[in-house]
């Protein structure tokens, strides 16, 4: 991902994942509004820990946890009549722009000013595939737009002598049978690891709250992005691979290097999600 | 500071810290040894919390983390027969190279390997000089060559119309009293907001573990750095204010950008610490 904040920037380029944000925050609130009381009396009470998986950086990082912690907060005065402490972890991967991230924080005074502050911020850098976390410590986990992000590149896509080495071709997208199922079974195994990691992570009636790029259940894997107006835009599509090409006949690169890469991205049926 | 790991990077040019850090492990790990046990068995085991506070980047950062963790580590598995779940909060200013600490930590192994990884790494981006986290979490925190640092150059310094206008100078060598005693209640002030903070996050029989640049208690404060060649040496005496006369005789700056500079650090006295 691209960090800084300069026109190439992820923080500049994701009104896509922004308006997906937005449109689940109602349904994150209304999950926050049902959720367990832990502590009734502030001096039993522990610091209560949220955590963004897959946070990236710019403007949705710190407006989700912003919201969590505000809508926690209120409940807590509400009902048991004190504020408890916040600690907020932003996490990805160690190549995330975390000082960017943390320029963010500082400019918005959460970490300049005390009595301004609602939460003691930390970046945890790591793949949320392995656990990030000590045993039963986090009371929310939110992981928003991130999902659809494989752990790799399945096995066998860029090895010649695999029945999936996926020549020519930058993603699934159009690509052969074995390319497919390569990603699909890489999906599976790596939603797995995620909820495995998390269910040791999460105190006992702590919150998931999940949202990802996705097909409906009646789509084949093989058609990812069915919307023919998106696939006419959606950078992972053909046009990813025509733009290689015409790399490749340019003499820019040679095909070596262009079937050497791959996107590690996969969006799962809602029925996949599922099981 | 600066980030990043070239020739010009605090990375590559902290040997002095280094060999002073280097100096005190043995003090350390012996108080390491002499610490409370907090948990005699897995199920009540809570996570242990350990902070290394103004870590900066490079070698020294994760070293010190690491003989913490490991110390503890050993004693617990040896005295308790378990081994308990660490995590490892490095902290320093939001202008801290964050991106570069990161990578460090993936680099060794401790990101993508749950098998080899011996504590749950987080960055804390503040000013120790505030709450950087909840209330009675932590039990370790080590403070290495950074307090000398003040929270801000001291009221007055930078200003015309004070007693402690620091004109023509960038720090207290040589300067004049006022100068000299603006620079000592800050520290003063700052030390004390510090202890303060530690003091509401550091758990019952936990530990803080501080080493600071100093002087002698005999040496009056507008003598920091005392050995003749030492004060040939050190960038923060007259040296810098000569490079600074340099650059305005040249007519690359002129004197109210000097004027504006001054380094905002204080060797305090062993008294002047243990008060």
């Amino acid at each position: 991902m691209q960090g800084g904040d300069d026109d190439s920037s992820y923080a500049k380029n994701s009104e896509a994942p922004a308006s997906a944000i937005s449109l689940c925050r109602p349904l994150l609130l209304t999950t926050i509004e049902s959720m367990k009381i832990f502590f009734r009396n502030e001096e039993e009470a522990e610091s209560l820990r949220v955590a963004d998986l897959g946070c990236a950086t710019g403007y949705n990082t710190l407006a989700t946890v912003d919201m969590v912690v505000e809508a926690l907060r209120q409940r807590y005065i509400n009902q048991c009549g004190f504020e408890p402490e916040f600690e907020a972890f932003f996490s990805d991967l160690p190549s995330n722009d975390f000082n960017s991230l943390f320029r963010s924080l500082s400019n918005i005074g959460i970490l300049s000013d005390n009595k301004r502050k609602q939460y003691y911020a930390a970046g945890v850098p790591g793949s949320f595939y392995g656990r990030l976390f000590p045993r039963r410590k986090l009371h929310v986990a939110v992981s928003l737009s991130a999902l659809h992000w494989l752990s790799q590149i399945p096995d066998g896509v860029l090895d010649k002598r695999s029945a999936a080495w996926n020549k020519g071709r930058v993603w699934i997208d159009g690509a052969k049978k074995e390319v497919v199922e390569a990603y699909a079974k890489q999906s599976e195994k790596d939603l797995e690891d995620f909820l495995k990691c998390r269910k040791e992570e999460i105190v006992q009636g702590g919150m998931l709250f999940l949202l990802m790029g996705g097909r409906p259940a009646s789509q084949q894997p093989d058609n990812q992005l069915s919307d023919p107006d998106s696939r006419a835009k959606h950078p992972f599509t053909t046009s990813l691979d025509q733009a290689w090409q015409d790399l490749i006949n340019e003499g820019m690169i040679d095909e070596e290097t262009r079937d050497g890469f791959n996107i590690p991205a996969y969006m799962r049926s809602t029925e996949g999600g599922r099981q």
